[in-house]
């Protein structure tokens, strides 16, 4: 799907110009163009951004065929952005990551991602309703898509600092074998999301200190508030590292600590039966004789035979048992 | 609640100065105003900072709304510096961090935290009673109060010292699971100071290297010492963790060490004792013959029985024992 | 194996051209040879390299008779560049690395390896049949080179990413001693990957920032596209090693359930029955004597021989058993 | 204590000068005079540095009522020196650290510490006996104590490595308990080490590479060959924290293989005896009838009453064992 | 011993040169002497190397009192460089490294060690055979010197990867106390030799790069070629590195294996006997009485003794046994 919003420059908002239109607007230097494709075909995308936004082809094939880590490359009179909005579930097995290609001009601003992404469109939303928006330039576009993303990134941490929560009240109550698996996800999901938001931050930082071209000197300071909050979500993406590392030493002690327990219990056992079953062995216990009549039934042939039968099948049943519990 | 004190440039000392009184305040080049900002609602604050102060509304945002990690942002007529003051009771869950924005300027400093901070009152109450700390300017009352917080910090790290000493004879003595629980909250304590010291060094570092137009040059050097103070403060808090880590270290040495004390001696009482048990089983004891006429009564009917029933209830009482020890 | 191309300057391609006419092609500086040893001598090579295209006898050694990291180095007339071609069949012990060795001029490319490379014979190909290719540069096909390489790259992270899951299912299903072993063998992998990608990603940097006679300014964005792509198979052959990483944490942690499993069992087993044995074992069970004439054969004489024989056996075959399971 | 040399210009030496003669010494250009403060209460302290020498109270703060990781601080006139004396005793829990805090100025150098320090002494006294010292002026002074300083280091480092050695040989006899505590102590005492070392080491490299006013630039090359020492006692440390390192994961082995043994063992005699004693136990072993007449009292009443006694007090004592054990 | 080689002007080889003739050789402006003290006593090195050659007393002490790691030192006029040699026999406790320290001059090079340098001796005896080695000048010497060094560190480094290997396969055929011995060593050796090689690839840095008096700077590109082969010796020992920690880690795995199959069968056979022992306890197995009169005197008075006698030496022996195995 290809959409797009041309702001005249005098002041009027069109929401349904074409493709056949773009050239005509983008010679219009007071006005700002965005044109977004959602899960747009390659071809008639890579036509127009090649042709009619005249960008290098290395760049359009980066942003239509590729995946790439966040970055941003400056091709002079425009940049090619490529940032990540991700969500999650909680309980999934991943955080979801879109790639989101952004190419920003002076006058215009184009976006591209193969899945729709909520922050965009929250901001394609404010900005057909709103001109205001339009009026500080394309670059404050891209701040409030940045802004957007952060949002979306800060509710994923929480939802994930809560899980942890969850998982560790859990571990400490009754460690089991899915709460392992658990925190083990958890630990790679982190990990994850590190590796997108360190990259993310430097693209930020770059964004608010280097020197571009088609963003304005004074609207960098926007981006440098971006930059401090992916500085604290690295920070809080940090301690849910050390979160999770921290609950997983917490399984395995109290893994110990119960392990501990039960040959603490089994050589209690052994050390204050064996004895006694030495003693008793010894003297037979030959101090008694059989006086009960009454019981000469129970080493009659049946019992016998219901003895040698129960001898026989127990060690089948227990292997059996044990062959199903896979220790075999 | 908002408070104010206004240091005139004729040396007087004005503590009751309300909001509508703060343009004119600031309009006098040789006078010192300090405006606190405790648990204020953000709008009527808000209406302050941006409109009479003149601070952008990024910056305002940072410090009403907002979470950071402590940082200095120069926006040339003033700074915007974010900081935590932290306290910490011995044995609870975390340090406890209250965010102080501070904005300084030439002829003002304002402060805003959500929550009292002891440092800050104890500054407060001496500046209120000593015109001499306004005459050094408005920077010299920064230092005082950064150096205020170091004091608190200093105290917070000497807290945990302390614990993880005491921690630490608790697990040579007897290793408990409740120990371990402490060490892991101890080593999370640790990591969430030092990620609050660090980015803090870092603010300090900046005011005392870098070039301020609201810092007087030769003020700088009172900012180097405070730098120096949280040098040693990350110095102790990186032993604390080293010394929490080998805490860890020692109690699963510990409890390894009794694994294999309690292993041994199971092995040794089952050594000992099955072969033995072999002999006497072989034997019978079958050496020996019922003498005693008096013992007739332990082999009748009754005694029959009741070694019935506690056969039957043994494992009974044995399986409720394990289960509530949750082994099942 | 030698063979060349020698793209004229007329536009001309001549692919059958002998080391003698090189010199000749040489001087004519539009045109453009490409000239490649493949599994070649040393000796001979050594005096093409040297004498016809005067490279410095250092580079020619490194190029010839010494393995490399990748590395670029400047001689200013020409770039001497040492690459890694890799390749992975799902299941080997490790990947195999060809270094590939390049030197750039300004109208040549010459390129050493000692066994076949499938990217660089795809390229050779290509070559063979467009001239466009040639028209760029020779430095354009270094670009096409490094672009195929890096597709091979690609190649193998995914057949490791492959492998890695389903190594962690197998895991999962039954942790085995064959899965451990597979795990260190594709912890060890993604090892060398990463020690193959680091300095190769470090290559292209350099070929994509500095600024280098024998490559057009305009041609480094080329390389800066391989560089990036370079950055994102970085960032997947970290996950992949923090995958691996988790794989081994997770058989780890399977392992220890089951162990507690097992102990748990034990304990049970031996706590249930041992006070019933002490029980039983005190009253010799002599509330019972025996009543079956039939059974008098069970305590004859044959029987007590065979028992005897049964016995001393027992110990045999269980030592034997469990030697034979290396236990002794 | 206060002490104090002045080398006089004329080449006269007078170590009997009181704190009344410092200004007059002071001023003289070409004098060289050495004051050193050990273990002297702050108040008179506080009045020579900063009234007579006219330090930064800050700086005299520093040294006198506060504890520094090392570092200079300029002060432009003269330089503000923190740097630790250790010491250390075989077996000792810690090594033992005395901050040393120096002055040095163009014509004097001023030493403060807590405790007296060998190292310090042993220059001292050299120095009042040996005029030449002084003729290098007070920078070489320093150099002297900084070197004397490295001396002490190096015997630390080697009793610590002595001591390593050890708890090795130890280890591979016999793991016991204490060698783990040993072992953690060490590990500690390196880290600390360390944490001395490395800032002082950076201090040397300030003081080998910067431009300071009061160190003549030919004598840096003295200050670069203390450099190095410190940066091969920062090696040897570093190889110390390996070798601890290895001592532990040695002893971590050495247990997990005699636990292994233990368990074979375990196993061994398990597997070798229930088999055999199922078999006994099956035949009672009723193939055999009391013979012998004189054994008769061993089945008598007293013999019972003794039996009884022995199994119930059997359980008592195995308990009241295990619990002195701690293992309840 | 010292020895010299002096390279005269016109071409001649002077091989019998005594220290007395080094003033006149060293005013040589275009003759080249190779001094080499091997093995030498400290005091008439140091007066040939102080008032002959005129080197700082620093640097003189350094190369031979003084252990460092490996440096190079600029004093204008010469290069002080400090290096490792290395050897290493198959199965030594650590890698054997001799300091060589050398003065690099225009027109000298003074060499110093403490014992006889393989590779110092195949370059000295190659050079008195040959004089165009001295016709590239002293600089090339000193290429030709670490050239000849980093060919045997290649040989270390093969024989510890083939040593690494070897204990590999020992651990997976049968994991023994002496194969984990031998890793850690062999870890404390990779580590050993990274420390060698970090400092003096750092060395070889600055040769090829820095701007240094008495190197041609056309000779730098020797050096560089060095450094080259010290990067790629460098990531060899990282593998090496990364190699042994995997064999531990399998030999770890490898015994956790063993441990749990030794486990499982202790749980098999107690499961499968303990409650067939109860039951053939219970019956007694009083089905049966004893019928063969030919067994009589196995229940006899001597019999009886026999038993007795055994069951009182068993614990003995097996307390002893055990206790020569060091689990008491």
């Amino acid at each position: 799907m290809l959409r797009a919003i041309y702001y005249k420059s005098n002041g009027d908002l069109v929401t349904d110009i074409t493709p056949e239109s773009f050239p005509a607007a983008l010679e219009d230097a007071q006005g700002i163009v965005w044109v977004d494709f959602s899960n747009e075909e390659p071809e008639p995308a890579e036509t127009i951004l090649i042709h009619t936004f005249g960008f290098h082809h290395l760049a359009v094939d980066d942003a239509l065929h590729e995946t790439h880590v966040p970055k941003v490359d400056d091709w002079e009179q425009y940049l090619y952005i490529a940032m990540h909005a991700i969500s999650y579930t909680s309980g999934a097995d991943d955080i979801d990551a879109i790639e989101l290609d952004i190419f920003l001009g002076a006058h215009y601003i184009v976006t591209h991602h193969d899945a729709p992404i909520q922050a965009l469109d929250r901001v394609w939303d404010i900005c057909r309703q709103d001109v205001r928006y339009f009026k500080r330039g394309a670059d404050h576009i891209l701040y409030e898509l940045t802004d957007g993303l952060i949002v979306d990134y800060m509710k994923v941490v929480e939802a994930l600092d809560e899980e942890v929560e969850n998982v560790e009240n859990l571990v400490m109550g009754k460690p089991s074998s899915e709460a392992v698996q658990r925190i083990f996800t958890l630990k790679r999901i982190t990990l994850h999301l590190r590796r997108v938001l360190s990259p993310l931050r430097e693209v930020l930082n770059k964004l608010a200190r280097d020197d571009y071209a088609v963003i304005d000197a004074r609207d960098r300071v926007y981006f440098r508030d971006v930059y401090d909050h992916l500085v604290r979500l690295h920070d809080i993406s940090e301690s849910l590292r050390d979160l999770v590392g921290g609950v997983l030493d917490t399984y395995l002690s109290v893994i110990n600590n119960r392990m501990n327990e039960i040959m603490k219990t089994l050589t209690l056992i052994t050390t204050l039966f064996m004895p006694l079953s030495f003693l008793v062995g010894f003297f037979g216990m030959n101090y008694f004789f059989p006086t009960s009549q009454e019981l000469l039934p129970w080493t009659g042939n049946i019992s016998f035979i219901i003895t040698m039968i129960v001898i026989m099948l127990t060690p089948v049943v227990m292997f059996t048992w044990m062959k199903r519990r896979k220790w075999m």
